[in-house]
């Protein structure tokens, strides 16, 4: 075994398929969100950022900076230890209140990642439960993945958001059995929403505990931002609630929130909880910094919304392939893998955009796409300059137009019609 | 199934264990290390840490937190993406670099934590190894147990540090074969030292890959602050090099550094790194502060070596059951669950000192400890006074001193002998 020459031709394999990932080096600036540097090959740019999730821009919020440079300033750069050795810091202990308070449930536990919040708690609900069986939502994130596997527990993928399909898998498991349905609000890559209040309903019928993942819609979705949940008055409904503090919250974490005996039993058998350092008191300031001023302001929230739906129809109204989604997230269809690479390349060189590639294992063959994140801070004359410059690249490179996509080609079904809005396009 | 009655006794059964769990609600503060004020019953009152993993005060250096401050008001309080999606900050990049230099290694790659980078390292390169067999020390931390586990690869646990026993594994394996030894420089809760040399020696005669994790070294050990591999002049002799930003360093994080074709392999194949969060550029910046700071200045490690080594003297000299350590950690031995938690209540309540108990699962049942980690801030008179308060809390309770220990007790052969040094006692 060369383990050398074994490890170079894995990465060969990846460049083969072209999925070999470039990371963009890139340094925000703050107060002109969202632009940023760009280094590459020696060189740094400004560019525009549209692929970000920080999807409100609230990771230069000047109360969650303060909050942040304060807490450094008077705790110290990091925890210093696991939760149960020294590291749980008071920010920490506020931020779990106000995120239990946020959902309206007993309890919250932060993790140090959404990642990590999914796999660790996931599996170890399903765990601890005897001979649980989960039912997995077939586009679940590869987090809940990894936590339905860690898990050993029985589990039964449901075609996305397919009810009947849900309900069939429930109707065959004995009543009594331990049953977990795991699913999220808002799908990420496609930008589409569960049907929350069926499931809940089924789950109630069929004794199923319900675990929501809400990191695409905490902050951006609800009365005071508790995602699609408080959105629709749901949030009772569901057992267990997911969200991530990295996303519209623009800072770092990921969370549970749910009944005080389900919180109290990840915390006591997880080990990717106990055995990692607690998150540091700046970074859990921050947070707290920016869940409080979203519950309270919807600003945001609401020139979130208009920017997204205003950049879908100039998409449209420019004949692009705008892929339909009920949310904030504006999915363009490249395809092809490479084709998407080069539109990613062409758009970032020659127009100083950046929207990064969506190839597989992200999202399945065939349906490679740009995905577009616009924020409150991406103004009507940037949404003019993207719709320009995406039109500019399709020609370039050759890239379908919305009229040309093959009939053949995945999920073309959900390519928005060409439309030109009345006004503001 | 009653979901909630099932979880309320899954905690409750933790209790009945004397496992549960409460976290010491800390803020630390900052210029006064190690004093933090400690909120308990809605009270709030100042002590001494005796337990951080912040082995060098670093999450206090103002140039850390300088650090941290400027890059939060620069680049803001997040990284706004995965690593692949807008989230590679520059802060970032130049952590990585400093990580490669730190180990004299061509590439490093950043986890957002320590758990994270074993578990995903671990098992990324043994699945991607065809018909991998782990090595593992059977101390190993949790995070690595999970990564050969997740990993699916076959695995022989050799026993802890005993080249005998590693070697009879290796020497049945056949040649060929894919070999992965994973073993810890420190051990963190007895604090020795892994034969590094001659394990290296040992891979290399019978083709193994090495993995080791020094997150319990780095920034303490060596002429730079790389670990022991740093100390001994054995960087080069192991393939993977992992560590942590969170505890001598100060702050958030965990990495690898190897190999380029290594680290760009887990780069582009392990879940834990892909579909998370970057590290925001603050905590990057931080990090490389704290790094840079250690690789120039010995003063942190001469003090703590001193510090640690006064420690061990003054509560051997007192009576109290030392267990032998080699490095920086002074673990107590107390040797039962209850009695631990009890003697820790004891210290922070009557004493204001705060020494977490440290029970199963972390350490074996019967070898439950006061596990103390003085820093380079613990002045004599403090470890005068912690010798002082051990001794009453062990009177008080009835704890077995040294000479009292029973011959059954496991690992009392580790207990250093009562000794009077002659001088600083």
């Amino acid at each position: 075994m060369n383990y050398q020459r074994f490890f170079e031709e894995a990465v060969d394999q990846v460049q083969a398929e072209k999925r070999y990932r470039v990371f963009a080096d890139l340094e925000r600036i703050v107060g002109r969100f969202p632009r940023a540097i760009w280094r590459s090959s020696g060189e740094a740019r400004e560019i525009t950022v549209w692929c970000s999730n920080d999807y409100l821009g609230m990771g230069q919020h000047p109360d969650v900076i303060t909050a942040m440079q304060q807490a450094a300033g008077n705790m110290g750069s990091g925890a210093g230890g696991t939760r149960n050795i020294s590291g749980t810091n008071h920010p920490l202990v506020e931020l779990e209140q106000e995120l239990a308070d946020l959902h309206g449930k007993e309890a919250a536990l932060v993790f140090t990642s959404g990642f990590v919040s999914n796999e660790a708690s996931i599996s170890t609900i399903a765990r601890l439960l005897p001979d649980c069986l989960i039912l997995s939502d077939e586009l679940n994130h590869a987090s809940m993945i990894e936590g339905v596997r860690r898990s050993g527990a029985d589990k039964k993928v449901f075609r996305h958001n397919d009810l009947q399909h849900l309900e069939r898998l429930l109707a065959v498991a004995p009543r009594e059995r331990a049953k977990l349905i795991v699913f999220e609000s808002v799908y990420s890559m496609d930008g589409d929403v569960a049907p929350i209040a069926e499931i809940a309903e089924l789950a109630r019928r069929y004794n199923a505990m319900t675990y929501i993942d809400e990191v695409h819609a905490v902050g951006m979705y609800g009365a005071r931002g508790g995602g699609i949940t408080d959105r629709e008055g749901l949030a009772d409904e569901i057992d267990v609630i997911e969200g991530t503090l990295a996303k519209a919250f623009g800072t770092l974490g990921g969370y549970i929130a749910g009944p005080r005996s389900v919180i109290d039993a990840v915390r006591s058998y997880a080990p990717g909880f106990i055995f990692t350092t607690a998150l540091p008191p700046a970074i859990a300031a921050a947070a707290t910094a920016s869940i409080r001023h979203l519950k309270a302001s919807h600003t945001e929230r609401d020139q979130h919304q208009r920017q997204a739906q205003h950049t879908k129809e100039r998409l449209a109204a420019a004949g692009l392939p705008v892929m339909s989604s009920d949310t904030h997230i504006v999915p363009v269809l490249v395809g092809d893998p490479e084709l998407c690479k080069r539109a990613s390349d062409h758009l970032l060189e020659k127009h100083g955009l950046y929207i990064q590639p969506i190839n597989y294992p992200t999202v399945p063959r065939g349906t490679e796409r740009l995905r577009i994140t616009p924020t409150p801070f991406h103004s009507d004359a940037l949404i003019g300059e993207l719709a320009a410059a995406l039109r500019e690249t399709w020609e370039a490179l050759g890239i379908p137009f919305a009229r040309d996509q093959r009939p053949a080609q995945q999920r073309t079904d959900r390519i928005i019609p060409l439309v030109v809005p009345a006004a503001g396009g």
